[in-house]
């Protein structure tokens, strides 16, 4: 670091958009703490590794999960080619975006992501995805999905970064989703992101030039609650000592954490949705993992009070 | 980089375990030209994806891969408090060191494994391994498995990370075996090794600093062939741009580097044994590789002719 930086680093505010108070002081004192050599609780850099769930977490996800407005536009153009899915009443009132007294079972929508997601090769939905986030709007806010991001979890992926953690990114959604739509606006390279996925198929080409990867229709992993902890183990093969999730599914990853470090040795953060007003206020799915943070007295974020802003409105790269 | 480092990269040979010749000049031509972004076949960093085949490639693999080694040393530890391995007759011939007349299936194989790799918690199973590779010894050369490691291609590895390539370890052998025991080793971190794995399973715990990963005895991915292509598209989501290798289980991973590259932007290595005297020779599982790198062009590497040294005397890290 040069001295010009080293100046900026210790006069410059790190995390502009989040509110002084009491979540904001143990962030940057946990930081501060797991980076001095000096320090009871230091963590040598290879062992600062960072999970964030995304949906609730570092972008909204209301009125439903934003990959399932991709699963509609996908499908509207699936139905240009495949007479059948207009035939399908259920497949029908999807369509016609008619969700009064729409029912769909778990496996109903685990049928429409296999439907929208597979029998294509890897390149082609990786362009798919890619114009669909440079595009697609959210029905309320208008911005594009991409911009709904917290600006306050981008910065502190950010700052994480420049303190040498390795952030990862631990989502339900899928894997190449979220790789393709949300790689560069958090600055997180595709193989740091983890993510429910299907299977994928290698075909050798029967001549020079032809091999590929083909999606298949099968699930193959479901990246929720402990699957996320097994799927840490398989892609990252290392203790998390900072864990940011919102949801139930989440809980696990955040017990995981806590669990299998020293206290003051890594930091667990939940994303608490109660401003109504800017975002949205529920706690639906989150109940479990509230009372366990209560109980144990991990960091919960309120973005009411925690956030100075929700939303960039000036980050040029998305 | 500064003026002093930026004369160092021009004046001193950043591959000195290499002999000057063809396969050299190539290596350092492909680095100079897709780093020069003025030059045609530029590569973006962020696309400076590098896949490395481990056994064979990176290290020794004979008189058999170096896990098997791990493998008769875990039952031998295992056979002290269940009795009932020493009572298999098979068992009893791999306690003895009796390999004569040995018969093992490939089903057989996959049962040591899992015999001697699950049914214990993630953590004492990377603590077995650490203390492995610290201490086991290769029965012929008497050097640590670890100082097997071929110092020509660990350059290669460092050469490449200087040169801004994301480096992945895309091994046959088990994961968290290849992680634990050369991730410091290659400097390349846990979650850029990829290899076979077995299924994790995520314990809560009944109460606070339980939670724990186990390791079942069930094979989820054995990794090789047509497999690593699917593992880098889950491990890694991008195309590498460079590939080496050494037997046919690495041909779908450097025909597919191949195949998904323009001519000029990707290198493909292949490592032949032809070394009776420093190492060894032998191009039994490799015919079919042979073939397709010499009809493609990839660029083979002679042990014999291109590497100066085989092994490090002097890497104080291992």
């Amino acid at each position: 670091m040069s001295i010009a930086e080293n100046r900026n680093a210790t006069t410059v505010d790190p995390l502009p958009s989040w509110n002084q108070g009491i979540v904001k002081a143990r962030i940057l004192n946990f930081v501060k703490n797991v980076t001095n050599s000096e320090n009871a609780n230091y963590i040598t850099p290879e062992d600062r590794i960072a999970v964030f769930d995304n949906d609730g977490t570092l972008w909204a996800e209301k009125p439903t999960y934003f990959q399932g407005f991709f699963v509609l536009d996908r499908l509207e153009e699936l139905s240009k080619s495949n007479p059948e899915i207009s035939r399908n009443p259920q497949l029908q009132q999807l369509l016609n975006k008619n969700f009064t007294n729409l029912q769909l079972s778990k496996k109903d929508i685990m049928s429409l992501v296999l439907l929208t997601h597979s029998n294509i090769t890897q390149h082609e939905f990786n362009k798919m995805v890619q114009k669909w986030a440079e595009t697609a709007h959210h029905p309320q806010t208008l911005k594009r999905f991409v911009q709904m991001v917290y600006q306050p979890m981008n910065e502190l992926i950010d700052f994480l970064k420049h303190n040498d953690f390795k952030t990862f990114i631990v989502s339900g959604g899928g894997i190449d989703f979220v790789r393709e739509a949300l790689s560069n606006v958090y600055g997180i390279p595709p193989d740091q992101i983890i993510g429910s996925s299907i299977k994928f198929r290698y075909i050798n080409g029967t001549d020079i030039g032809n091999s590929t990867i083909i999606r298949e229709p099968e699930l193959t992993s479901f990246n929720e609650k402990e699957v996320k902890l097994e799927n840490i183990q398989l892609h990252i093969g290392k203790v998390p000592v900072f864990a940011a999730g919102n949801a139930d599914g989440d809980l696990e990853m955040l017990k995981y954490t806590a669990d299998n470090n020293s206290l003051g040795k890594s930091l667990e953060i939940l994303v608490h949705h109660d401003d109504g007003v800017r975002e949205y206020s529920y706690d639906t799915n989150s109940e479990n993992v509230l009372i366990e943070a209560q109980r144990r007295n991990w960091t919960i974020v309120s973005m009411k009070d925690d956030f100075r802003i929700i939303y960039s409105n000036t980050n040029s790269t998305i």
